[in-house]
């Protein structure tokens, strides 16, 4: 593994195999956490993973872990609690029963400790059950309280920690609560937390129907931009492809925004590499993103300024051109 | 005509004719604004209009329209600027020329004193122009936050005066500023002032991924929903169809929620026909508008309740059946 | 279970319990076929099923399973090979290994046995796995090519039996190769052969873009609508939800489709209750079903028939409204 | 304007102003067919245009208009006859009136007499108001059936002359008959005529849920494949913009699939630059295409294959990617 000044990081579960509806017998053998841990170890320039909690292997050891995650050079971002498992298919902060709720806030207090262990940046919450399916299922003003409720009661729990909330349109209900990046800074607004933020994940953003960096911009200057990660999609759907496969030029836009800001954290993948090998699949992204880097350090940010300030597109575009495809 | 408790009204352009990018011609002959009333005035039930403003004939006086609309028994809820046009390409509130901003500013204020004149509830602001068409056309923040403080100047130098955004995700930019209800609301809360709020049309909800009955619950929790209009399309894009003709159990959960908060406000219309009776197409709606109101009597509220603090969606969904497919 | 004129059907899996990538483990627990099959006598009015093979418990005998579909009233009308796990994750006709085909092919052949021994009607083709992820990932014409092939081949090996191709747009490949209506028929033709038809499933033609009305008319007029299911969703994903709980107009025009051409089959549910009561969400579809059934009696098929000779969408859409929502 | 050996084009609405719906005033001046060649002849490396029919100016002279294009270095590739203006809207081919059908045929050879004065390739038919706008609205069958049948007794009774059916999901019309490349080509094989084909464009291809490449191949496939033209959008919409703003890669893909099939044809474009300066957009877009031209070039065509045939995602993607990344 080397290292550049950008930091690159992985969710761990792009080292995983899955199982979907069809394929219930998985896509693959199930791998360990410590499998998975060695195979991200095998990517060039990762350093940074996040991890779900508990772990896929109930029985292994904080110590085994950190020892794996060492001898791969590889730090924990985040902790990812399993709010989305069988016990809370209908909710975890937004369960009809008070005692799942009760459960899921336990499982995050966890997970707090275990980022503390590894002196990682945030607990992750990702409410994927958080939602609903059909018309008329829900009472929505009691959902979004709820939702908001769960989370706030997180944060002040673990001020010393950093939560992040991963917004999603849906999947695996059929609409999430905290589905957009504005709805989820409406929440955070409401909380009136420090330590509540945004990760924004660029295709969860692209098929909800946003601009990922106008999303960026927005969590930003709200103060909320606490991680990100980037994948690509046909905007219909979280396919989790490889990052820049389809969307190249929003994703150089996404990180044009983040540059011009001066956001200096992790660039992750969020990737489900069903029929791919895992480590490829990262390696070709991450090295696109270095082309994207190189296209930054290339592109005309005065002229592009002026362009956009003038809503001039065709000029926006054709800088944008010059630099990114110059440099893979 | 004949009124029951429940007002109807109508965008005024319910009763235009239209023209595409293809049909350049026109879907038929232009029609004056006292034609269009005339039209309004046929249609039962129909007690309420939004005009556009500058009219459609320059030279037509507010007494003449004011005759017009009180020969039809129809009287004004709001007041539409036309801030969409020819010089407003660019966008009206984020032009990026600062003359058009203030031509965009003026244009308004003349609305609002239309809106005084008629003794209406608002001054209506669409602003479909603000937004942009290509990843990096645009500095997101400066967009934004003139997005903002355009309204926010308008609703400061009348503050006797409600003004209500219509929020869209897209059409006629390829994403608009104010795009959902949540974003909407976000801007709002920033702009801090008492006499902004939103007018949800069910349509653009529904295209734009939302859940109409749930971006309803959620301005009203806000105290913002000023204004509503239904009309129907395919989840894909604003075909503004006759309400109820592809989503009627949306249609019934979003009057439900209605309902359910007290709201009491005119059921309003915003659909265009282009190739079907104008008229025809209005009372369809509105027959299918009293079924509904019909179901809600019907309609086992308590029971309703009940099934959705368990989430119970099959109950629910039940429920809501027996009361809208017994009523037309 | 009584029964009506009209026999109404289920895929066994709506009895099952389900994973996703999320909740790896699964909303339920584990059930037998047995127990599926005991899950599906409780249904009222349902009397035939469509049951995938190899059978999820794989030492069952067909003596057994036949005595649980006899003592539940049921009857076989399809059997679903498994062609889309995970040894044909990348494709059963379509795989790039020739031995993979081959045990598609094989497992295809056993499941047309099983029709044999059932007195079923055809075997079920839903090459879920036959497709694309990403740009370039394939050679267009030779998968095209293959799928045909494949299909072909079994047909000509069993020229006793039906086999109908269930299309869909997408999941689990991002793109399949079978992915509408036209497409399909378009195989269909190449192959020339008479004993292969179309398994219409609302849900995909709806997603897929189509209407299931005008599909469904298409699939008759080329002699191929051998079989048909339903369900909902939100037009942007496979949602498999409760049938009618989204879309009744347009489900009730599909029937309205099938009654005009004397169509005669079994009307079949293809749902994924995830979260809900397998038995109340069939029980709640075929209810509406029945008031499907009702509202044809009552529709004025002559006036509807004239309405659309002249393209007449407000007296059809009055007429179809008049029917359905007052038959529940 | 200078010359390769690929020649390009465009359709000449591309140097046209438009209205839509709410810009009823226009994003610009009306201009004039010698107008727009004029501005045509501006854009570098352009040598074709595609030209509608009736002329913009009616009374324009063929002479006129040829002595125009010749001191512009351009010819004439197609005419694309108006059949969807206001006496089309409903329909030209399917039209409920035979008078109107009747109309639709005049216009269509009188084209046809153009495209013989011109030595053009084709008469472009895009028949945008052939199909419906809500359920129940038509009968299937018939609607198929005069699609069919009007395009057929063109092509009958112009046996010289080749035709070309644009497809395209839908717009004006909710839903269009021709809507997908499988669904014109099932069409075409039902007329059994030499000279009707296909003119694919990339955008309705792409936010149809095509991929335009695998379209590309089927239309080659059937010998359908008489032209073609490219822009982007973002896949819900035709939103024509500049070719390569938003889906690089596909665009990629989609001419990789021409050249390996040794497809010569005119690349052409059909952009609506709104808000844009149109020589600027044009020369924007070649300016990509001739990029796209050197990253074939550049191709490992035989690694491409190879990681085809074994549907190698990863490997397929970095090969595009080093071609296309650095050509510009």
């Amino acid at each position: 593994m080397t290292m550049g000044t950008q930091r690159y990081g992985a969710g761990i579960w792009h080292f995983a195999t899955y199982v979907d509806r069809y394929a219930t017998d998985g896509y693959g053998e199930a791998r360990s956490l410590l499998e998975m841990i060695d195979l991200a170890g095998q990517v060039e320039d990762l350093t940074v993973v996040d991890i779900n909690y508990p772990f896929v292997d109930p029985s292994l050891s904080l110590d085994t872990v950190e020892q794996a995650l060492q001898r791969n050079g590889l730090s924990v971002i985040g902790i990812t609690p399993e709010i989305y498992t069988r016990q809370f298919a209908k909710g975890a902060f937004t369960n009809p029963d008070a005692g799942i709720r009760r459960l899921a806030n336990e499982m995050c207090n966890d997970a707090a400790d275990v980022v503390r262990r590894f002196g990682a940046d945030y607990v992750k919450l990702w409410p994927g059950q958080d939602g609903w399916d059909y018309p008329f299922q829900v009472d929505h003003r009691k959902l979004w309280q709820a939702s908001i409720d769960g989370v706030a009661e997180l944060a002040g729990q673990n001020p010393d920690l950093k939560f992040v909330i991963e917004y999603k349109p849906r999947e695996p209900r059929v609409h999430m609560s905290y589905d957009s990046v504005a709805r989820t800074l409406l929440g955070i607004e409401k909380m009136g937390l420090p330590n509540v933020g945004i990760l924004l994940d660029f295709g969860h953003s692209l098929y909800g129907g946003e601009s990922p960096a106008d999303a960026a911009q927005l969590a930003i200057d709200h103060g909320r931009l606490f991680g990100m990660d980037v994948n690509d999609n046909l905007r219909g759907w979280d396919d989790d492809l490889i990052a820049g496969s389809v969307h190249p030029i929003e994703l150089f836009e996404f990180f044009y925004t983040l540059r011009k800001n001066g956001w200096e954290g992790v660039w992750q993948l969020d990737q489900f590499p069903f029929r791919e090998d895992s480590v490829a699949a990262a390696n070709s992204a991450i090295g696109f993103l270095k082309a994207v880097e190189r296209a930054l350090d290339k592109l005309d940010f005065e002229g592009m300024q002026a362009a956009q300030d003038r809503q001039d597109a065709v000029t926006a575009l054709n800088l944008a051109r010059a630099a990114l495809f110059s440099s893979y």
